[in-house]
């Protein structure tokens, strides 16, 4: 009730399986009374590449450029180019940010990763101390929605791609816990396009369903001895 | 001898340990009489996002929008833009991939994972079936050399980060173990911005002592089981 969401959203085309997905759960959430914002990465053109120009205004080293060095010390004077304070802004105040996307190489597309590497920067995402359990998101939630090519049965232990779970570790871990987010169980659509019209149904049901007691759930533990079963 | 070598390069600035670290591989391959070649992708502001762009001329399906069949279809159909046909040539002649990138988010930097989603597509680097053991670009090397903000004790099994091989996992068995690759040990060169100028002087020559006898490295073993130690 009166929660706020924000959907970072990676996918071309809004007719797809993912563009789908997105759709159903500003629409659950906003029946709910959530006020949803929707960044549509693809739509926006949204620059991936970490450069100079992410930075409005002189450098503090002019002779070698340091991406992170520098982001940090434009976050702090303000000098962050507006395309990364929008966004910014939309993460400050949300409550749940959910990442809908199709897994591209174990991973994030890279409109997706640029966006993670542009945003979440030193002083604002996190500090030196200042990350993982104390990073400067903390309070909020976080939650994958990813659709796969491969199917549910690749995607286990003794399966040729191994446990899901391996491949959620650098973006549950290594990036949405490290800035202090409490990260929800993901919701993973496998294979939507080898499955069958029921199927795609089923689990776009599923997704809707779950929606609707989402701010009941409990976050996953997302530390290394836990995650690996070890 | 006369063997090739690719270098995918990913770091802004050319007088960074990374771009240091670069310059020391072409030199040292080079003397061995080794071909050299590098995709500066900062320099050649390779564009990382996955769109209709990349499809030179009509479109499959032009009402619904998916970007992995249509990239396939114009993969053999020669209908890729040239930026993609570039890369994908430069890899095909290549004996050996080396990356060359500071850790994004326990992952690559968005402008390269730009390059693996649209360089290494299905029909050029594998299919489906002919993944993993049976991928395209079986019968060459790759190697990840990564620099970290992080330190060596952070990446082990019971530091805050985990085991460095968890956060390779995407990249080595995902992607590039998917596309057929025999993968190398990674070399990690930890938290150089922290560490001595001797320290650092260190790590370069470590590199380059290595790059001396990389011919006779065997690959890392990839599967599931074997990397998590289970």
């Amino acid at each position: 009730l009166g929660k706020k969401v924000l959907i970072v959203y990676a996918h071309q085309e809004p007719r797809s399986f993912n563009g789908c997905l997105k759709k159903v759960a500003v629409e659950t959430l906003s029946k709910q009374g959530c006020t949803v914002t929707v960044s549509d990465l693809y739509a926006m053109d949204f620059e991936p590449r970490a450069t100079r120009n992410d930075i409005t205004g002189a450098l503090s080293n002019p002779e070698v450029f340091s991406y992170g060095v520098e982001a940090y010390e434009a976050c702090k004077k303000r000098c962050l180019t507006s395309d990364i304070v929008d966004e910014q802004k939309k993460v400050q105040e949300a409550d749940l940010v959910i990442f809908q996307f199709p897994l591209y190489w174990f991973s994030v597309p890279a409109i997706l990763k640029g966006w993670m590497d542009r945003v979440l920067c030193q002083g604002f995402a996190f500090d030196l101390p200042g990350f993982y359990d104390s990073g400067f998101l903390k309070g909020k939630l976080a939650l994958l929605s990813i659709t796969t090519g491969g199917t549910a049965e690749m995607y286990t232990k003794t399966g040729v791609s191994g446990d899901f779970k391996y491949f959620l570790w650098p973006l549950q871990h290594g990036t949405l816990h490290f800035c202090g987010f409490k990260v929800l169980a993901p919701q993973i659509s496998f294979a939507p396009e080898t499955a069958s019209e029921e199927e795609r149904k089923q689990m776009m049901a599923s997704w809707a369903q779950r929606l609707e007691t989402i701010w009941k759930e409990v976050p996953i533990p997302c530390t290394p001895p836990w995650y690996f079963g070890q």
